[in-house]
């Protein structure tokens, strides 16, 4: 039986507390869960935490279930802005990070059957717990956790979602507009 | 017998993999240790792991000594940067943060004798595990760690300490230029 999003969360919060993460009760009632729309949360989808997001940076907590994809995007300039740069830095689990450039052969990353032409980056970075890799703004890229799930932390630049681009057509309610 | 430098930063190594905290050995290695110039490391100092920091944001992990405090200062305005603004996570322990504003009667924090003058702000914020304080920028400020020490997640726009003006006379090894 699929997870619901209330189910989600409780997850992503039972598996935040085991590894030390602490959030407050308001911070779990806001956490986004999304599945971009494409009614498979289970396979594409992403519980986040918003810690804090204004117009100069942001910084939040992902949580994903074993297997779980964040599926490809970019963040695009707008205005003055070049676009949103981001750093992912692994807390727990593994997560198979894909970007623009040399596709890795054999990649670990699986996607979901019949949706193979909306991932189309495949140079693979694996990050371990303490490892982290900083994205150059509008990088085309697409994430998935391990078998285990995944907790990464997320540094960046302001975030605005409304802005970002996916390869699939997505929908995401805006969480994180300031 | 006083800690030394090396030995802050095993202890810190220490109690950040105690709370779960993975970083590697390389992040160990240029953990910044830092008392400030003034010579009582346990008293007034602090461990710091930068995990990134770049022209649009910063993050830091911060190891706090029971009852250790980051002396009082600003992070003023240069160039078009309208100055430093940071938020301050408590991720373990507790903290007590001083801001500008009505003095709190009875404040948790303590002062070094004969270091008052150096401590002008006194109004108190208090950080449990899972609370957060963002700070305006070139707002005067300082913190100490309560009674079991405490584990603090800073995020922000751009770090350059070089830039920041303490009330106390105060050096530092600049470690987060970039």
């Amino acid at each position: 039986m699929a997870l619901t999003p209330e189910q989600a969360r409780q997850l992503a919060f039972e598996e935040l507390t085991k590894a030390g993460i602490v959030i407050t009760e308001e911070e779990k009632q806001r956490m986004e869960v999304t599945d971009f729309g494409l009614g498979m949360l289970e396979k594409i989808g992403l519980q986040v935490v918003i810690y804090v997001n204004n117009d100069r940076y942001c910084a939040k907590e992902l949580y994903m279930l074993p297997g779980q994809i964040c599926p490809e995007h970019r963040h695009p300039p707008f205005d003055s802005n070049p676009g949103k740069q981001e750093t992912f830095r692994c807390r727990k689990g593994t997560v198979y990070l894909y970007v623009e450039g040399e596709p890795t052969p054999n990649p670990k990353g699986k996607v979901p059957e019949g949706m193979e032409g909306v991932f189309n980056v495949w140079h693979e970075i694996v990050l371990k717990p303490g490892e982290q890799y900083t994205l150059a703004p509008n990088t085309l890229h697409w994430f998935q956790a391990g078998p285990e799930g995944a907790i990464v932390s997320e540094f960046s630049s302001s975030s605005r979602d409304r802005f970002d681009i996916f390869t699939a057509k997505t929908e995401r309610e805006i969480v994180d507009e300031f």
